[in-house]
């Protein structure tokens, strides 16, 4: 353990400068171009009427993710997936994992028969992508839930939306727990975990991986309350970003 | 809560019945047969000389698995994903998931050049299918490496294995948290947990999911005290099989 | 020619020591392990009300199968096809192979709008895979047709099997014909041959290939005449196995 | 039994017309369009120096070939195997079928380490496409050896050919064995069978198959007289053809 | 500039040997062996009534194009693009042109709900591919309409051409503007354009591509004045084709 | 013909509003986002030492691009093209198109053995997504090659570009010829045109469709009058943008 500061400066506990841009896009229904300092994001809220085949006629809806890096996000550039005719299986992970993290927030009978596509593509990768994903993937939902319900495709009193949702990584780094890890340090952790919470301190999902040595439960203690105090202040991020009044979405 | 026992009669802390057979097939390096109740992976593992491109002259060895479950393991038959020309997102997690388990009990200096991939295949699913493969492919891990080290390809002092890796689920059902869920409990479940830990009760992977609502920090320590019980008997397991005189391998 | 055992002190019409063990799966509708010596294959009859699009309406259901290699069957680990992105030519043609055998002895009509799809997983190679799965399919899908009856998705007197089927292989080995090769047998086999028949000794599929040299008549001739014998062997032993009380199916 | 004509006059030894014209593309090192009646192939041999990386440095060649059919080739319009994104089960059987013909009079290690591939496109589909194939692509095989040898490629007495292959279908359509059926015929017939054979009157491949009733031993020998009195014209046809002056090939 | 004649003894204006054999094939309802010299497509219009999903209910028709090259129909093989599981980009580009092209000269509304797909294959290719490909198409979609009038899938007096459309390729060579460029023209063009008009000269498309040094807008005059000689020419002769009888086609 | 405005209050001859953001992007070694309007389109230039196989030891450079749609950068969401798995063929031909246009300018002798790949990513679409994509994957290009000599990687005197290109839409929008299309524009166009030229006024590549009724020469000059003065205008600004001094790239 030491006391020097983190290489770029920050405490353990601090996060990057978040930065969370409502309406990045004009003709998605909701859309938030999302910074986790150099990590840029940028999610886009589709709203359609009607529902996948496997779930007509339940009188509920559906909510799902698509995330994917551009080829030269990261440091060097990579194949692009529809080149190499698969969805690889990292992005498929992460995919999922944004689609259960809105999923947990979502009142699927008070949103009808209508689905909301949340992509994720990451403009920008400096580590945390899937974290950056999942916290501006909630406001971009916010914002297409109240477009829809603008629009009337969803009644004036339906409350689809249960709570918020942010996440955070968390690890160990050089022996020392920190949170929001950048790449430099994202690399080099022993251990890495990422934690989804409510806006209410719930844990939707926790997942950690011990890329080195195993860690044991005092660990496992430390990183889960770095991430309780993270996830809390993007949460005051999120309703921050969500306070300011929206600009007219263009059709 | 209840004190009422579990629909097949067990303890909230009682794991199915754990059947673990070596040496299941005569073609394989190391072969394991593992049975956690109703549910049947047929671990194998493979051993070669020499490692994937990028890996080459390092000196380092490569552990990686690949799972995949039979179209009829599960109750009703599923197309093959061959059949569908790629690999399901579930597929590719798992795959990822045994990979990183077993690479967290492997020095890969000590194993040299060699690589061993374990393929899980699910000839039965009943719930747990993940982590029986991870505890079963350790088994079928140490019978490959010692299997290598008596042909003379790793060299007799070796220690490719540096400690023991198990897995077991855990979640909360009806309101009460149990240890290794069948398939009606995890498909029941409100929270979903699978942990892994190798033999010295430290943590490889923590993933847990709050299939409906979300769980509190509570919940969380209660199901990481199950995990570990859990884990702590299928080690106890795994040892037994290994201290049994494997047959020898039909080559 | 000549008059030495086998390399396993076989005759040249003995088969291998078969096992047909029944309701080896507990989801499956029917399921078969059959073994042919050390070539294990597991043979799982699905039922599904309904029929394929191409052929609703017409009051006549649908038999299929599909036949796979686990990737460490074989001696050396072949890559899984699911993750080429594609079936193999030879995967493809014996899927079809078994698929028609299985047609020849039933009767669509007296199936009714059903379809029953046969996977023919082989967890172990050595020869023989394809004349296994066919011979444990045909008992795996007498099986499911049962069951079918059983939970009256079809009628108590249809009678959707008119006969039963097997295969054997035969070849030219060494200069002798003998039959149901092993791997080694195979390998070195001059002329493959692989046979199909009806339990009346009627012929439904004939596949002869010259490995090396082409073959004779007379050669030909006195390999049907080894199949035929081989063939009415299985049938015995596909009667044997009927003949027991199956467990119940779990459901 | 009846002793009426086929419907289009042929007795049931009858092949259709066939035409045999080499030479007809300008840039492939031989090729042949091969017609029997209606159906139309027009196959296409490729030399080239080296070969695959599986056979390297063993000093022998290889020959393979790929079959394919037009979308419009047959009565109604088939989807392109390419759009599809995969090769057909039986796309892949004919051309392994097509490949293991020519490789039968093929001493590879006469070839040197050079590559043959055959590839039989079908430009119009009547009923025994992969019987035409054959026997059309043995010729244009013939013309790439020839081809080969006269650029030196070959050492000028390299006999990289030991005979020579055709192949024919036989049936029993209406409950009369009859050979190269048209597919009127086929799609009628009960049995169908395959026949590969050298010009010396030797077996390279048999393949019958019960689409109907099973058939019995008595009905198999009928058809392997038939299919043995097909090749031997369908030899005599490819000496012929190859006993004209070829026209120079165009670089 | 020069005054010597084409490598091939053309001057500047000539098309190459033009051939368009109608009813090439049996089963299509309109069929083409179009030949611009050397270069030899094979078009198979295919009428199917109905129209894919996207148009149903519109009372429109639908007409497409697939173009394809078979794999020795250049001077040296290429692969299938069945067996690399993929169409490539410039089959997909001439697709498209082909089908662009017909659809200029088609009145959908006239065509009522019907499908017409005008496959393109390749033979044998010698420069100027999709040029002769659309100049072969036209006429085969002008059979496949008369052929459904016939049949009385269209109404008697239906008029769905409202005209007709040819193509022809010109470029620099060795610095001099030249019509309909061979494959050694085309091969070291430094600007090659291919134009497709209307039989009353105007223009459907134009696609002019700098493939060395860029091109003024002189030479881009000067090649458009040879296109239209050119496809004015071509118009000539699909009409010359198509006053001769059409054979009956056989169904 | 008509003297009102066009929707948004252009004349024919305006431009949208352009913007060439450089230094987009930390880690590629050029980046620009390039906005014509609302069309927004993110380009990343990638310079790496080595060229593809095919072109290794002939001391020629390479640069080519990659061109895609984010799923909602459109009006509608479309599927992504990884999840399909294949790359549709709109996709194949702009990023081929794209290639083209920057290899006009470049010379790959004085480049070296060196690959540049322009990705070209549109985050939003309103009409001439492709040549916004040229004209800023020029601006991309042309600081990959400076940030490439300013490490070394090309020598101090090379001078790998020969010239500048940039690209605009001109179409016939309700019988009036207009440039730079936007989206409402493009979808009514009867004929659409996109021009290519170099910043000394040569032609790259002109590509124009008739989307409705063919045109006449009359408009085809009409229209490369508009593209010549759009094309200089965009040149204009791509040297603005280029006389900026760079800020510092992060690595």
């Amino acid at each position: 353990m030491t006391d020097t500061p983190r290489h770029d400066g920050r405490t353990p506990e601090d996060l990057r400068e978040v930065r969370i841009t409502r309406n990045w896009l004009d003709h998605a229904e909701g859309s938030v171009l999302v910074e986790f300092g150099r990590t840029r994001v940028l999610c886009a809220a589709s709203f359609t009427e009607g529902v996948p085949r496997w779930l007509k006629g339940r009188g509920t809806g559906w909510v799902t993710s698509e995330y994917e890096m551009l080829p030269r996000s990261t440091n060097t550039r990579s194949d692009r997936e529809a080149r190499k005719g698969k969805v690889g299986g990292r992005t498929h992970e992460i995919s999922r994992l944004i689609g259960r993290a809105l999923r947990a927030v979502i009142d699927t009978k008070a949103l009808g028969e209508n689905t909301i596509v949340v992509d994720c593509d990451v403009l920008q990768a400096d580590g945390g992508t899937r974290t950056a994903s999942i916290t501006g993937a909630y406001v971009a939902l916010v914002d297409a839930v109240e477009d829809a319900r603008a629009r009337g495709l969803i009644t004036a009193d339906a409350q689809p939306l249960t709570g918020s949702v942010a996440a955070v990584s968390v690890g160990i780094v050089d022996g020392r727990a920190v949170c929001d890890l950048d790449y430099p340090e994202d690399s080099t952790a022993g251990t890495d975990m990422n934690v989804v919470m409510t806006g209410d301190g719930q844990y939707v999902e926790v997942q950690g991986t011990a890329e080195g040595t195993p860690f044991g439960r005092g660990e496992l203690d430390t990183l889960l309350g770095l991430a309780e105090t993270g996830c809390a202040e993007l949460t005051r991020r999120q309703h921050e970003a969500l306070a300011q009044t929206a600009r007219e979405r263009v059709r």
